[in-house]
């Protein structure tokens, strides 16, 4: 990957002197300080450069081909590149896979082209590369982009749509004045993907932290694996949130994982930061990238010049689950001397009355040095209205204290434009965040107060945990397909999953036999091969008190059944509440677990998580502290709190079963009945691959 | 109120040719017209006004005074304002109430001398006034606030803090270029408060929107009765949602109207929307003042230049609800047109293709154009990268095609600094909304798509809710407190709202004649004077299936008892799922019925909402349907439906038994038991005035 982003020579086939063709070659003029061989037959040379009429025809060896030609001619140029012995090739043209069939046979020929030589695609359909540091710009995009100035960051970015990283990357740097490391726009992903962009700049010491637009992952486990290693925070912004038909929705597990909920969770699980929006992606990958990194439940010092704009502060903190500081009184007693005589000394700190008094003496300046010294305060979050007089910020000063003291100060500002530009390019500069907008400042502190690598101890890779789990094959018919109540839970059973008791009965009598042992009330049921639903068809009849009840329901059972399947019954369990739990195997991502609230809970509110399979106990542990309503397994009402250890062994049992059986295809635990603190599988349904 | 927007004459007490008092004067004249009469007996002239000793050397009538002497001159300069027959004062000085208790007297007696003289007081501590439109400043705010240029606005906003109005009118003319009409700080509002700000507002022909900025309301029940009769939208930005002690939360209703939910709540009940931060509630305000509005349930076209940016704004629009518009066949082929062959129309309409192909004939002005056309369409999201070449945006003639049309663009806008903020100052003035984030311009389509003015109907106004239902006295205890369960819902029952059947039982024999006609199981209730947690302290024995089980819960009850209460019989009622429905007097916004999900849910996860008390059989039906959760009452698993006439009848009852007697503090039905879609109060407590 290297020589994709240092390459010692560049050839651009398809530079010319007018559009995108010109512009490739201007920009690689601006900071590129390698060779550079403009290829076009129609041209001697191009902005002072000589151009070469074919690639045969540069003398010397070229590490990165820049492709700009319509895409039918790209398959011949890859096949010039190859006989060059060029190895990197970036194509940014577009034409390909996005067109249709036709464009997708022109990119197909040329993978096979550099797969037969060796040869490496970026693209097609893309941008390129721009890294602002080195001030490569190797892309067609307009060089007005760095007009107005170019500020470095300390976050990079991987996009797969060129537009949208032309007009990003001067929004960012022209309108917002936020640097920027790398922005690698990868188009159709031909060949260099989203993993392979991943790998490098976890890597890459210029980068603090990566950014990822991503609408799909064809290498979805690989991409969980470089996450669950990273120990650079990543921001993901998830495109295409609608539909997904890839997969049959057979079971509630592969229902619920619809909707890209499946990716977006697992990215959660791995300690990923999510984002729904483009700019809100940059606020929190440029929050995430700030050193020191604010740290794990921060505290809060809130210095403001409105008393409602600190009320506001208080609001927004404690609904994102941060804590105001409770200031020390070192703190209370230094402040006091900047404020008037009647003024008591709060956290959120009003500057307002000090400004008035001491407006001469930088009470902003004293206000911070006193917060930073308080043992009590992470973070100081400055309000501040530039442009209208009164004190100035020495951004650099200030950043240089709060540093010292192992701190951060976020900014909200206000005010004039050319005045909040020049202090926005300061912060930006001098690595201090910045926001125009209270609410994304709050949420920015709070996602990186949250951030933690995900973490795994070495006995979490115990064999246990990743051997596979065979099961002998009488357990799995070997027809495959929907396996019944009874075998279903029978295979949990057998690893170690709680099931209810039940059994199979075949007369009124057996099943009378059966309730006296089990005790009234019980359940009847009629199991009907390839049905899921028994429910509505009316095959459960819950709550039988008595024998006539009994007898009753098993004549109309045997009635709707028809012959085929059986009836089963088990004692009918009293739960305090209802979970969900099950596995499925997704074509991307491989085999994953799922555990959420049952019952009622998932009826008009989903709240339920995944983990990749196999997981371990601790993984497991993770996944239910995931789930929003966790409370409720603290215990309630004076109900016994959920035994979590139990758990997290049925989930892990979930995982080694579906991990090490490529038979099973899906698996559901609905309900799984929770009654003093211990889970129980109602019922089942295993779904085998057929 | 109206002298206050429109005097003919000022005199500004405390003018300068320093800072705060120099500034006011330059700030009248800058758009004011009418008369400016300096007062200090230190100066001839102020910036050329002749300046007068004292305000009886002024030779005329004076509308208003604008004060900006200290505090504690302020009582003597307001008795010469009553010496001159001034009506209006605005108090602009800081030193009052805010300050503590010295203040607050002094603050106090500018009230009493204001009442006096028939003076109405703005302020103190404030910012007094900005009137865009008209140039007005009646403030001492910092002239360079305008300095950048000045933009006309369709919204008003009333904040109550200083500081905050200067910062956040710079940034929003200077840095945003966002227009905005009267901007009106009211500081500790002695006098003028929200209620008056919004009557004056409401009628203001120039303003479409008020935006408020609210942290308590002294006149809750005024406001309430304000806003509900509003036909303006109006913008709440509620600070300070933390502890609110001013209740005794002995009850449910009460602990859950906490955290200033309940004022919240019933502002949305009236149709008011809700933000939580300041440029959030600007965005708002402006959003709901274009026209013509975004119409109910609109359906959206989306043009683009970016797949990622469509895709994304698809996930947008669909987390808030919003439709994609499904083209018509005629938009279609009219797009196609612009399209290169191999691409299929849809929407979002990716113009990226096209531009490359037609970039010389406009085709996002004819796509805009297409889309207008279309009847499938409401509104269009432009997405556009200003600054990189390709086509000019024609905002104003954009704007009166849409129109026209009676359709609504929106802008979402990327791009260089300067070229954006031309199109946002051009946007501004030609009433097109532009965004420069693209989850706001969703939020802000979708709040302005949801705003829907509350109406009442005639039959709401029925005698049958608004008259006061009397009860007699026998029903309530003259000593007040907390009425016990059995009491409780007697008085219920009374007023027709279903109670689980009853009885009280003294022996063991009485219990097991009630349980047989009852039928097991049945559940045991010890009941104590003064206890409101019987649960917590064992006095329940629910399921009790046999008499033999029932002999031992009522011994057992009757030992904890140990001589005082009683004990009750209920039979065991099995529900699909619990509500809650209660009511509560708040001290600022009077009676207020509550209802939400009981039982696991009111656990974990506060689903509850309110509403004014008296409620009409509608307003009640609304209260239900604002519950997040209320897809649970559509009936689900088989379970019927909630009946909601049932349901409202008894917030109905609840509001007239609440509200027509005023010894009534507090009722709480905990829980209310839904089976077979009829809600029974199982438990419930009423708290009497003691």
């Amino acid at each position: 990957m290297d020589k994709f982003f240092n390459p010692s020579s560049i050839a651009v086939i398809g530079a010319s002197r007018r559009r995108g063709g010109s512009q490739t070659i201007k920009n690689l003029q601006f900071g590129y300080s390698g060779k550079i061989y403009p290829v076009n037959p129609g041209y001697d040379d191009i902005h002072g450069i000589p151009c070469f009429s074919s690639l045969d025809q540069i003398p010397s060896a070229v590490d990165l081909a820049i492709i700009l030609v319509p895409a039918p001619k790209a398959p011949d140029v890859l096949k010039s590149c190859a006989a060059k012995g060029i190895k990197r090739v970036m194509i940014e043209s577009a034409g390909f896979s996005e067109t249709g069939a036709k464009g997708k046979d022109i990119q197909d020929k040329c993978v096979a082209i550099a797969g037969e030589a060796g040869i490496r695609i970026w693209g097609p359909n893309c941008m390129g590369l721009v890294d602002v540091k080195k001030r490569y710009f190797f892309t067609f995009m307009s060089p007005r982009i760095y007009q107005d100035g170019i500020q470095e960051g300390r976050f990079s970015m991987v996009v797969q749509s060129g537009m949208l990283s032309a007009g990003f990357l001067v929004d960012l740097l022209s309108k917002r004045n936020i640097g920027v490391n790398k922005i690698c726009s990868i188009g159709n992903k031909a060949g260099v993907d989203e993993c392979d962009m991943l790998t490098y700049l976890l890597n890459d010491p210029d980068t603090n932290v990566v950014a990822l637009y991503l609408e799909s992952a064809a290498r979805g486990r690989e991409l969980l694996d470089i996450i669950r290693r990273a120990s650079k925070p990543i921001v993901v912004l998830k495109g295409g949130k609608s539909e997904r038909g890839a997969m049959a929705a057979v079971s509630h597990t592969a229902s619920l994982a619809g909707d890209s909920r499946l990716l977006c969770d697992i990215l959660g699980f791995y300690g990923i930061t999510l984002a729904d929006d483009f700019h809100q992606m940059i606020d929190l990958a440029r929050s995430l990238a700030v050193k020191p990194r604010i740290r794990p439940a921060a505290r809060l010092g809130v210095v403001s010049f409105s008393g409602a704009a600190g009320i506001v502060s208080c609001d927004l903190l404690e609904r994102r689950g941060l804590a105001i500081a409770r200031l020390s009184p070192e703190t209370e007693y230094a402040l006091k001397r900047l404020y008037p005589d009647w003024m008591p000394v709060t956290n959120p700190v009003d500057l307002y009355p000090a400004m008035e008094l001491h407006w001469h003496e930088s009470p902003v300046a004293q206000a911070i040095a006193i917060l930073l010294k308080d043992p009590n305060v992470d973070v100081i979050l400055l309000h501040f209205v530039a442009g209208l007089g009164g004190e100035e910020l020495h951004l650099a000063e200030l950043k240089r204290m709060a540093d010292q003291a192992g701190k951060v100060i976020v900014l909200w500002l206000l005010g004039k434009r050319n005045p909040c530009r020049d202090i926005r390019v300061e912060a930006d500069k001098c690595g201090m965040l910045v926001f125009d907008e209270l609410s994304r400042a709050v949420e920015c502190i709070s996602a990186a107060s949250r951030y933690r690598p995900y973490e795994t101890s070495p006995g979490d890779m115990a064999a246990e945990y990743t051997n596979p789990f065979h099961i002998s094959a009488d357990l799995l018919p070997p027809e495959g397909g929907i396996m019944d109540e009874y075998h279903s839970k029978r295979l949990l059973k057998y690893r170690d999953v709680p099931v209810v008791e039940e059994e199979i009965v075949t007369t009124v009598s057996e099943a009378k036999d059966a309730a006296d042992r089990f005790g009234f009330p019980v359940v009847l049921k009629g199991l009907m091969p390839g049905v899921l639903h028994k429910t509505e068809l009316g095959l459960v009849k819950p709550g039988i008190e008595g024998r006539k009840g009994l007898a009753e329901a098993f004549g109309d059972l045997t009635e709707r059944l028809g012959g085929s399947g059986r009836i089963i019954i088990q004692p009918q369990v009293r739960s305090d509440f209802e979970l969900i739990a099950g596995f499925i195997r997704d074509a991307h991502l491989g085999p994953c677990v799922m555990f959420g609230l049952g019952g009622i809970f998932s009826e008009f509110q989903k709240d339920v998580r995944f983990a990749p399979a196999p997981l371990s106990h601790q993984d497991a542990l993770r996944l239910i502290s995931r789930i929003r309503g966790n409370s409720l397994f603290e215990g309630f009402r004076g109900m016994s709190p959920l035994r979590k250890d139990v758990m997290a062994g049925i989930l892990v049992s979930l995982g080694a079963l579906g991990a090490g059986n490529q038979a099973i295809e899906q698996i559901d635990i609905n309900p799984l009945a929770v009654s003093a603190g211990l889970p129980v599988a109602l019922d089942a349904t295993i779904v085998l691959a057929s």
